[in-house]
């Protein structure tokens, strides 16, 4: 369980992630977590001397802190001792440009969701993440509980039998007002030109999204939406309803919200069955409830023999002994590292289609809205799966 | 609080309730409990032995055990001691004509819901009501808990601010799979002839639509649903999907299900305010969650002096000694029972108009469905409100 | 389940319960829910205003509403259609001689606990119990829960191995302060000549204590305790400590409090056995705990199928629809009603020998504390069983 | 909140920890997640084979992978860029001679608890901790969570009154059976020779106890207690019952177990005081209840601007981002770090008063068990606090 491993250390670059950010800093957390990875250079901000400051403050030698994506993809590459891998933070609407560049240089990519402005950006990621013999992460960093993948699992295995409704909701409070001028997290979230079209459809309806497919096993092929906004003033969504049908037959329903005060970070998720229900709550994540049908329900926890080989190696604590959101991160982090290392490929992992379907998502979830809640396919255009 | 109030008790009729029903023997319990009713009469099955058996056990008179509602009422009107309410505890089909029935020969009536098959009946039965000069009581009981109704009190004194969105659910897994011959429960509900048009929608979906109204002030005026079914061969709906517009403006979501297992009587609901949520577990209804932004949430409790003095006279015991379902069906009762005495009307107590809203909403819901979802208003038809 | 039952009611005559008490309605609700006793005659204060006004609003002739219990049992045994039970709900002092009075008069007795002040009259009491062929049912509700039951049930049979250790707790936050002159409830409880030489330990105390034997199937012997008072001022005991041995070799501890603010009524306790554990609080009492050695916990309901046919007799509703504390009084009269017809014994139901144990506790424990917390033993002296 | 803080990183090394080892690997975790330590030496296992492979897998020079903590800290002292820390990992006999012997090396000590075998090596301790002028950390990790560093501030701030009543437990099942031969967790724990006189007690006993008198700010002076073996041929106690008496007048009860079945590792508390509550749990260790008198109990969480600023430097995450087991530990090692680097003290940390409070707490258990549960003082002698 809990394991050291071999010390070859993949280095690191990090593109975002100033003094300031948040999810930056999560990223460093989760790379260092489990000693797998070096931070060896970063265009960590647009702002000079914040950049500087960052580089100074996480011990990156000032020569290998760049001013921007284009100028790091060029030093790194450069260097013998040069850059493995690239880690995308920045807000949305650098995510495309740097992937493919990065892509193209030839570095692995981990990158924030969504994963890029539009599906029409998505498709021509994947088909240069397909070419490129370079791996891409996606970090739908909530793939990386373990008790969400053993979820996963027992759908997979049957025991619940199939699948007939799927109820996934992310509800959060920060923006239930309007946000001070100096919140950056707020800023480019609430500007179009920096998110995207969708707002809390991209930002956290997304990751609902995601966890839904990734559990039930099911694609949602059509879904009919209503976005909407409850603070005034604001251009893009901060509530999203959806009704989801999915291609096995089940359906869904999808609640999205940064507006429900009480609420920090309340991502749950039930997966219905004919012989049994699950249900798990990110803010209790080391607990995953089995319901079967006419029996006591099932309060699941990370015990060591009850999970898989391959989530067993995300499990660094014996039961009882809570693990929480940075765990999962690394969790991505680690199963990287290890891929890379083996030459395998974690089922699990998210990646380039886990993106792809998100943005196909968020296309049809607008669509659906702007037109009156009609029911709208999502895109079935093939795209190659890096 | 703990009150045995005056003795003057009423006279209940019962219609329907015989020997293997369900909700025949809570109203009875209910009736009983605060000691304001008598149970003098009853046609409680169109088995005649079946009928005879549940008279005995009940201790009615044989001579006031008759052979159809009919029979029951001419026999009731001629006695000088005949009964001054009846109780409407069967299969949906005959909610309308026994109602009717009953308020024209001039007696009080207490009935299940839905109120009637449809729409056009419920109004009817709105005007013969209004018409009648007698108390009208629908029991949707899980109006009766105090905590439901401190929640109502609540969003009614602004303490919410302005409301945005309701989640509500109302989930069982009873009808998981296609019931044995001799359910007598299953039997009726999954028939048309006696169930209407809308299956888990008429039976659940209903309360749960109540009770968003009820608590949020705001009355639903649009809809978007998808009805399905989970189990093959069925004809009724098992499943509903919602998307609400609210008249004060508040989105909302409500989902349905009689066939998602390991839940027992899942009827739960959110609603979330500017500055405020609450959110409320009929499995665990002595508590009331109370979240303000960026602050604690509150566990609220039945304690008396947090209480209106309406809702006090319905809390018989102080918090920590658990009240249930029974207690909350004995409310309804009670108010009942007060305000015929008191000659007032209890402002929670549900009664006509919810019956007609109820219909209003599952006439809308069913269309909505049927079109594919597409947007649909419930009725704005006036009738007026016995 | 839901059971009405054939009609031959008891006639229950009611000693103490007057305007403004507390747990002589309690008994009233019990005693109406099922329909099988009927209320005729009470001595319901001795202040004899508040005992009319109390049998005016109980519906109790004035002619059976006397003066105190000799009056009462003496016209009641001069009737032909006198009381075959009654129900003393008077304070503690009162238990003893009322109940030998009314055995002695040849009434069944129906007696809140404590049952008496002292070991030595209870021991008395037992004796007249056993001699007088009359039935003596001691109200210690919380055993009257159907999962509590199922909880015995599941020690008896095996399931959990061999018990261990017992973990019981009875808290309450209502004495924190010193209470108002005008808290009827208080003054007595605080008053040792009334309430006797233990406070929360013969209050509640001996409630978790009856839990505790009750469940575990073993008996305490011996007790190391430290009484306390929080509130400067108060002549009895407000916080009880106790170390519990048993006679089957489990090792207990025992808290009660009625000075911890934040608990309203917070009896809970957890059952440890070599191969599972269990837990059952009584502010939730529709799910029981059962935590098997490296598994997952399960979540036990009220669930009809999963419990034994003596239990399910009480359990009035489906799973999901909850039951409280007036649910688990009212299954002590209908098991004593039951009984009583069917000339049986519900295993379960507390009586004389759960009496005799209690102030057996009360007196080590009391013994215990002056002691300087030294191990004493219970008394083992025979007395028979009523 | 997150923060990458200035790079002079401090170098560490560890005695014990070899692979197979526990809590070594969790002090790694813990050390690398803030990035402030480095690993630079060890002597990891007695076992030659094992210790090189340790150092191996985690990157340390095999020049400084040492055969025992003497040549360790003779090999580090001597080199310039020698360990500044040393962490002491082994099983608990080891405790006291690492520890003395690398103070008077000069290098500070991070060190597991039971900090010593006996109360007599403790007090050695410290007198040597005390001239040392070096840093002493015990790592009683519970400390390290941010809502219990909140917990504390609250009762220290009178929030809560005076304190009566601290219940406080910590119970696991790993030891319900006797162990595998393999299990070297195990091994060593049941061994007098490696863990000392006490078992449980002093494996998570001590926890608890330091918990209670880290939150309620009140020493416990008296302790009534009685050690048990619940598995048959075991020579240490695997199940600690304990009444307590604090300084302050407190009361208090404690109950440590390693053989109940279903709990994993189920540390909590409960303080209670005169006008509200406390109640916190390690396995859900992101939520403190605050539970006042006669009002409703508040959730609260790790919210930032609710905590002090000390507290707030050990929170990473905003509220709904779980943290947990690891986090709370790297708060140990980060506050030590910014300690070292400020010359400050920051007041929660635990440290040598700690660790002779925890063998007082253990010496005096030990005496009054043996003595059948007599009130035993906790000494009082006089030691300098290092």
């Amino acid at each position: 369980m809990t394991h050291d491993t071999t010390r070859q250390r993949l280095r690191l670059a990090m593109i975002g992630g100033g003094q300031g950010a948040f999810i930056g800093g999560v990223h460093r957390m989760a790379a260092r977590l489990d000693d797998r990875f070096e931070l060896v250079a970063g265009a960590f901000s647009s702002q000079a001397e914040r950049n500087l400051a960052t580089a100074s403050e996480l011990g990156v030698d000032k020569t290998r802190c760049y001013t921007n994506h284009e100028t790091l993809l060029a030093g790194e590459t450069a260097r013998k001792d040069g850059a493995d891998v690239v880690a995308i933070v920045t807000p949305n609407h650098l995510h495309f440009p740097v992937a493919m560049a990065a892509l193209e240089a030839g570095l692995h990519v981990i990158c924030e969701k969504p994963m890029t402005l539009t599906l029409e950006e998505a498709e021509r990621l994947a088909r240069t993440a397909a070419a490129s013999q370079r791996r891409f992460m996606l970090t739908h960093n909530y793939a990386g509980y373990p008790l969400v993948q053993h979820a996963r699992e027992l759908v997979a295995g049957g025991g619940l039998g199939s699948i007939r409704h799927v109820q996934v909701e992310y509800v959060q409070e920060w923006l239930s007002e309007t946000p001070a001028d100096d919140n950056r997290q707020a800023a480019w979230r609430l500007d179009p030109a920096r998110a995207g079209a969708a707002g809390c459809l991209g930002d956290i309806g997304v990751h609902a999204f995601q966890l839904a497919q990734f559990i039930s096993g099911q694609r949602v092929n059509q879904v009919s939406a209503e976005l909407s906004s409850a603070v005034p003033g604001r251009s893009l969504d901060d509530n999203v309803q959806a009704l989801l049908r999915f291609d096995g037959g089940a359906r869904g329903m999808l609640w999205a919200s940064q507006t429900a005060p009480g609420f920090e970070n309340a991502l749950s998720i039930r997966v219905i069955g004919e012989r049994a229900s699950l249900q798990w709550a990110q803010e209790t994540p080391n607990e995953l409830w089995l319901r079967p049908l006419n029996g006591p329900s099932q309060r699941l926890t990370r015990r060591d023999d009850a999970l898989s080989a391959e989530i067993g190696r995300g499990v660094r604590l014996p039961g009882g002994h809570p693990e929480g959101y940075i765990e999962a991160f690394a969790n991505l982090y680690q199963a990287l590292a290890d891929d890379l290392a083996d030459d395998k490929h974690s089922s699990w992992l998210p990646g380039i289609a886990d993106g792809v379907d998100g943005m196909r998502f968020i296309a049809a979830t607008l669509a659906s809205s702007q037109a009156a809640g009609v029911w709208t396919s999502l895109s079935q255009k093939e795209v190659p799966n890096g």
